[in-house]
């Protein structure tokens, strides 16, 4: 009886980068693993999906023994094109990464990342993102263990409907690491500007450039964790509506 | 003495749509009206930002006295843009549409029109996004009026930090508009597959496809709203943490 569990993974940095190749050999510890992900690089894809124009999938291997698919459209076109049509069962978990770079604070709205593992809760499958709060990567063992943990966690204990977990693991050494901290998401965001420049022909075009910003004190916010080298494990869900404003609104048109 | 509010309208579906020439007809009504938005149609755009390739912009002329600068990237990207770049004020108002199309129920995730008036959130402006339940546009009016309504109601009243209004207007006549219902972002989804096809060379492709599904029966909800004939104005954020999970997922890993 074959009672292991079915994962898929998938990310934004493409099918091709070192993250997804760390992350399937993590999760092939605890599960068969199935890979459908983007066939080129996606980062800051948020949660476009692609409508107005046709989508590709091929067969792609690796070393190792990693196979998968790789999909000509974003994260979140991977998830669905996973579960609805290259996959013939649902899979009992999502794991979306490991990305090169975090995911925290305001800037979640613009990941592939978290879009890819948001589609995956929309679609009733316990879902994860994980990111590697580093651009510079020099080991994924931090995040593979973390992967591993977390991933084994959700297969125990499931995710509430609709809800699933944004984990951002520091760069730290391994000696360093404090443990998982569950928390908000914080107020962290990208302060960006735009550098012009003149091309070879003398038009203007625009680079968008910038820096993280965090001004969170508290551990109980993501971006302030990991700067303390805890792994974040935030639950979120997207159910965009401002519940706490909502009373107040209906007064403003009510009355 | 110049108090004409200083307003900033963009959308998704490109600077050459009707839609957005019906927001500038309506809010010129208002206050000074500054056109920045994408070049092209960026429909199902996501919150998807532009960090790995350059922008540009152009100044764009149509009829009526309309100008703007199209941009050639996202919905989002415009409104950094035109507030970071292009223009040298901080408009008072953001509004971002008239989308062909509602953006309702999870649905909104996905959407560009919704993605720049979050970014102008972000920003710190108020902003509006406003979309018509139709893709076959009889008329504009409803949605003009609606456009008109919403935005001297957000002047005079403001919104909290970081709230913005999604606002989708029915394609009923005039006549049949039963007024404004303030509402949750509700259950409708879009309930999609994939159609495969075989090109001229005999490969495989595909195309997403599918239906919009609403199971909600209350007019708390925003597609109910919408269905029965009243303007749905749902107050959104972008803070995305599941709150009413969160201690429950702190148990789990702290006990």
């Amino acid at each position: 009886m074959n009672t292991k569990p079915k994962i898929l993974i998938t990310n934004d940095d493409g099918i091709y980068s070192d993250g997804i190749y760390a992350l399937w050999e993590a999760l092939s510890e605890l599960g068969d693993v199935s890979v459908v992900a983007p066939s080129t690089e996606k980062s800051a894809a948020g949660h476009a999906i692609t409508i107005n124009n046709i989508l590709k999938v091929k067969n792609v291997r690796r070393q190792g023994g990693f196979k998968g698919w790789a999909v000509s459209g974003t994260p979140a076109d991977c998830t669905k094109m996973a579960v609805k049509e290259i996959l013939d069962f649902k899979p009992d978990l999502l794991v979306s990464g490991i990305n090169r770079g975090s995911n925290l604070g305001n800037n979640i709205i613009y990941s592939g990342t978290v879009s890819a593992a948001t589609e995956g809760a929309i679609l009733n499958i316990p879902s994860i993102a994980i990111s590697l709060d580093s651009h510079v990567v020099d080991s994924w063992e931090n995040s593979k263990e973390a992967a591993k943990d977390i991933a084994k966690h959700v297969l125990k204990n499931d995710l509430p409907k609709g809800t699933l977990l944004n984990v951002n693991v520091p760069s730290c050494s391994p000696d360093n690491l404090k443990g998982i901290k569950v928390t908000q998401q914080g107020a962290q965001y990208f302060k960006d500007e735009f550098e012009q420049r003149i091309n070879p022909s003398k038009g203007t075009y625009y680079w968008m450039k910038g820096e993280i910003v965090d001004t969170d004190t508290s551990l109980e916010f993501d971006g302030r964790a990991v700067a303390e080298n805890y792994i974040s494990v935030t639950p979120i869900h997207f159910n965009l509506t401002d519940k706490s404003f909502l009373e107040d609104l209906k007064g403003q048109f009510d009355g």
